[in-house]
């Protein structure tokens, strides 16, 4: 681990996009987005994500000149295409928007089809949050967990994020459908360490914390096992239904994690409640959860907590950046 | 078991509902609800909670003349307070009223305080499914989950839905936040079987499968551990933010269940796809997902696919329900 200081990773990025078909603004609000959450220590959507982000422009899988275009509006919800531009810099401008909507009706809907890895969605809930916003969103992904009881992926982990603004500290949810995803179980493989709990099927259809025999199966587990494969399920038939775009099943011909539906739910509650009994309510129900005795010793931790602790303990220090994905980077090219 | 007729148990409770104080309007749509939830055989949200709405009743937990009253409309949100009237009720006419409002703004949100238990919220989201929308809906409950990493329940089960309309039946998913229910778990401790899979944590801390043991430390196990754990944390905040009505933490002072605060989201997808578009999509998302080789040669289901099942059974050869859940009912008095 090598430390990287915030703004070094952020121009060394911002000039990689520029060389690689991002206009100005494009560049810099998606480098912002990459920097911003490894930052937060979400590594794997941030810097260890980078260089196959920009494979995928190569490949013509992520356009980088492309921008949303409206294409239909009712009201409080709204129908957005995508054209295959960057993931993070749709999801952006989505969010943006659907706060615009629930300023004109309090609460809105955007769903957007034909859009790329949003990367990290827990950033676009604190973006949300920071302005005062309650927001919900989801994306569907490529086929790569099986349902319940079965042994091909024919569904996705389709990442969701519940995000509550807080002055001191946004109360975000950002997770993801199966118990551990292909990146953590790659880096307990890779050390040859047990995972903590169960996290998916063996070749003998038992439930196992060996890492390696689950990417050998490709079985990992929905979270809550017949519960979590009926919300992905869910998720994706909301998806596909309100953007008109692909689900799942589609997403799956091609094999390329490109083209997914995501739908962004905001809602204003300054439009029904002072700011100050939305914060009295949210520290009372914060502490109350927190008060439950814990296993450890240590707190009970919320949801976003650890970001604020990452953010700005690498502010001051700088971030922890594994050395050969910096050097990887670095090898695209750019300033620095 | 005993086997009776849907018209008889609907009379039945009818009968018991309109000597305990409901209205003839009340006790029709009330007695539907609870009958309706036992002809799905999700019991423990029909008769076999039957005497124990009753008894809230007469403790005046549960008002049976109390109506919803809307206290504030913005655009496509609303604000209802249920006076602590029956819950069944108070979600029935919201699921209604958020429906009309997503036909004036395509989507739109009702939030509701002072409730009471809704008992099965999949019967909200299968009515709006029946009607062509997209429903999801949820509410909070009073503390009966630790966090994760804690001892002691400060965080509720936090029931969630959602359904999406299909022709040859619904797609609803209805699931606590608990991986079992207290319920579930009370009936693996009285027939002394092991839970299917881990479900709380023994005296010692460690996951268990023993049932007795989990309900002794009252630790239920949060679906996919930290995960589930956040989002009853999340529902909770934002069910209490948007109506301004109780939290867990509040709920959890008087210690008896009522008094819930919920949320219904309602979409309706017919302003921007035709309903063939919309099926073509969900049959589609559906097959693929069933698609999935089986484990042990069964198909894979889906959420809802059991309701239809047993619905279609049920009113042929009639319900099943245990004698003595029955007699319980018929000690209540009414006409039968």
């Amino acid at each position: 681990m090598i430390l990287i200081k915030y703004e070094r990773l952020l121009s060394t990025l911002k000039s990689i996009l520029l060389e690689n078909g991002f206009n100005h603004s494009g560049a810099e609000k998606c480098s912002k987005i990459f920097s911003e959450n490894t930052l937060v220590e979400v590594n794997s959507h941030g810097v260890n994500r980078f260089k196959l982000f920009i494979e995928y422009v190569k490949k013509g899988h992520v356009d980088p000149k492309a921008e949303p275009i409206i294409i239909n509006k009712i009201n409080a919800f709204e129908q957005w295409d995508a054209n295959l531009g960057p993931g993070p810099l749709n999801a952006d401008r989505m969010t943006e928007r659907v706060m615009e909507i629930s300023d004109e009706y309090t609460l809105g809907c955007v769903a957007l089809k034909n859009s790329n890895h949003w990367m990290r969605p827990g950033y676009y809930a604190w973006k949300a949050a920071e302005q005062g916003y309650i927001l919900i969103c989801w994306t569907n992904t490529i086929p790569i967990m099986p349902p319940w009881g079965g042994k091909i992926p024919t569904t996705g982990n389709n990442p969701i994020v519940f995000g509550v603004p807080r002055v001191d500290g946004h109360i975000v949810l950002d997770i993801a459908l199966s118990q551990y995803s292909y990146g953590q179980l790659a880096n307990y493989a890779r050390d040859g360490a047990e995972l903590p709990y169960e996290g998916g099927f063996d070749q003998n259809g038992n439930l196992t914390q060996n890492a390696k025999d689950i990417l050998q199966t490709k079985r990992p587990l929905p979270i809550g096992l017949w519960k979590g494969s009926g919300l992905s399920l869910l998720l994706d038939l909301i998806a596909a239904i309100l953007s008109g775009g692909k689900s799942t099943f589609e997403l799956g011909k091609n094999n390329v994690d490109s083209g997914m539906s995501q739908v962004f739910i905001a809602i204003d509650p300054k439009k029904f409640a002072t700011s100050e009994i939305i914060e009295k309510s949210v520290n009372e129900i914060l502490n109350y959860y927190r008060s439950s005795k814990s296993l450890d010793g240590n707190d009970i931790s919320y949801p976003g907590e650890r970001i604020i602790k990452n953010r700005e303990k690498n502010l001051k220090f700088g971030i922890p950046i594994d050395e050969n994905i910096w050097n990887g980077i670095l090898d695209l090219g750019g300033k620095n």
